[in-house]
């Protein structure tokens, strides 16, 4: 038969790198393109131990059918971990389990959106809520990235522009992909804008732990008191993404209907999983983990600005992270950003992500890639390094 | 703030059974308003086994972020499983992991229906997947089920009658709630229509692998040639549902949409599950455990059939399953369902699930209720009846 499809799932254009990200599964290519956080880092023995006690503990309680809400005991402890950790105070009803913030986010926009609502996100940002946004049949709307976060002029003229604007997307804490966090200041002048505005802010924090320099800077949700932000975090950059545990914090307003949304999805997320995270952040050295983990990508950021200035040429501008997973490079306009990425993958096999993929326009073009360090060796991101670094000086210098 | 929400989330109505299926969770209820497998059923020890085996083998890959389509070892033993189970010939490239089958088939709505477009399921049917096709703003259209199956010239009129219709929802083994199995030669004329009003069909097969009686029928899917059946299945009655782990099988038209769709929904389903499920049934001995289940269930639905009728007013009509996992018995005219379900908890501890929960119409009235024989204990089976079956003489005889 000839299959007639939704409008909403024709938005989402199947992605014109999908060439390159083929390539980074090919264990001869240095992936600098991938988004996963470092395999060295997953506590495998902690984890192991805990299934092993949930199944002396409650076996049948792990695998049975359970509540859409999320396991009790994790609701309580994410409530208490975002009140000691980020000064956020929610009870244990406003926390729903899901699987990743990716699940959040898709579901949220479902609960709030209308078809040819708008939804508004710094430009450019992380593609799979960018999708899920496009999924809904919204229009999606970027606003410029300063490199202290979003333009708050441009973001005004655009909510004054668009009254049909109901969600406003950010990454707060180094953002994917541009690596950029957002000060104090425009935190501040973002939640007055959506107060007046009178529209809902997804405060998406998958990497806050990951801050590897400079201070902490409050989430926007401590300063909510409208109930108008919802936060979101995940267990996938602190303990393990294949597990597939995130969490929304929203006001109790918004409780009622989201659970609806996600027993539509999926019924609840994986159990077992769920018990696993409870018991890893309740009874286990956290902290430490933490701590760990900040060594990890500190040492591996450090050491790809460290190749990245040595190699490569003057004239590509990048961001500095303060944390996270990702370096965001910028040619001069001289050369041609998509064929750059293409070359380097198949002439000399290694693959980052090109620009565009980010952009809430569909048809923008860019001058930007993106690099990750967290999932690839030391030795990879040195010689990844001067490969690139070698080609960037052939094109430019 | 006031929260505006989508006028496709407000579609979902909170049921007016809340308070009687809140009940069901205190111990001291006769619980026959579950729809969970039978604890008793979960191989503990092998899936701990199995678990052990991932950790030593390969616990990073069980951790870390994997494919939106799923884990191809167990598309490809799901692929197998199909071909000999249910002589359903796909190749493993058409097989998609999904978060149960409730995910399957909420995805599968949002690929193929816009909002306004209409799906015609059984009536009364799974309150799962209505309500998934509530939330993406369809209009939901219910045709009676008759003995054996869905009443053919009612879904034939209504097919005429609407050339918005895009999907049919068909739970054709051991139907929830009704219990009851479509006929072979049913199972042709819907395939039958589904072309000539060009359809698309979900059969769903959540219960098949529970057959207590009778013969199997084929599925529709056997007999699909022109692509348009889409078939889902899961893991929830045969190994655990707290895993949530399902499986769609589809034309390849599809499977690139539908796995948009899903990275949107959560990026992929939890790897170590997964693998799970792939190691049970390739090498654990599949067929025994699907023997001992059958076992477990055909003890506890004849119990329950048993205890009906010894104490049940005459009056009561209920079906006679030939699987699965639940009963669905229908009062006559003179009693008010709803109180006796409200009075059966309230006063008698015994939940039911009220038959309107199921209905394709929010204002539908019943005079039917389900009962579920696979969660509870012989001991509360043979009780239960007791009470209910005195309640029911009180209000008839």
């Amino acid at each position: 038969m000839q299959f007639k499809m939704s409008d909403k799932i024709m938005r989402v254009k199947p992605s014109a790198i999908g060439e390159i990200l083929k390539h980074s599964s090919d264990p001869s290519v240095i992936a600098f393109s991938a988004g996963n956080p470092a395999p060295e880092s997953f506590p495998v023995k902690a984890i192991k131990q805990i299934i092993d006690e949930i199944f002396v503990e409650n076996p049948i309680g792990a695998l049975q059918y359970s509540v859409t809400e999320g396991y009790a005991p994790l609701r309580q402890a994410l409530a208490q971990m975002c009140a000691e950790r980020y000064g956020i105070d929610m009870s244990e009803n406003e926390v729903i389990l899901t699987a990743g913030a990716q699940q959040a986010i898709d579901l949220l926009c479902k609960v709030i959106c209308n078809e040819g609502d708008a939804v508004i996100s710094e430009n450019p940002s992380f593609v799979g809520a960018l999708n899920s946004f496009r999924a809904y049949n919204t229009e999606l709307l970027g606003v410029e990235m300063e490199e202290d976060g979003i333009n708050i002029q441009e973001l005004e003229n655009l909510l004054k522009a668009k009254p049909n604007a109901k969600l406003m997307y950010l990454i707060p804490n180094f953002q994917n992909p541009s690596g950029k966090t957002m000060s104090w200041e425009k935190r501040k002048a973002v939640y007055e804008l959506a107060c007046k505005y009178d529209i809902v802010v997804i405060e998406d924090n998958p990497y806050g732990e990951l801050r590897v320099a400079g201070e902490a800077v409050p989430a926007i949700k401590t300063i909510d008191t409208e109930g108008r932000v919802v936060f979101t975090g995940s267990f996938s950059k602190i303990l393990s993404p294949g597990l597939r545990v995130g969490f929304i914090v929203m006001n109790k307003a918004l409780v009622d209907k989201f659970t609806v949304a996600k027993q539509c999805g999926d019924v609840h997320t994986p159990i077992l999983n769920q018990m696993i995270c409870h018991k890893f952040i309740t009874e286990h050295d956290f902290d430490a983990h933490i701590k760990n983990l900040q060594e990890v990508y500190r040492r591996k950021c450090t050491l790809m600005l460290e190749h990245i200035k040595k190699n490569f040429s003057e004239k590509v501008k990048y961001t500095v992270p303060e944390g996270g997973l990702f370096i965001w490079c910028t040619l001069p306009k001289e050369v041609d950003m998509m064929s750059f990425c293409s070359r380097a993958v198949a002439e000399y096999k290694v693959a980052v992500v090109p620009g565009t993929v980010f952009d809430c326009d569909d048809n923008a073009v860019s001058q930007s890639f993106r690099m990750n360090f967290s999932a690839v060796s030391d030795e990879a991101i040195i010689k990844g390094c001067e490969i690139l670094g070698k080609l960037t000086k052939e094109l430019l210098d």
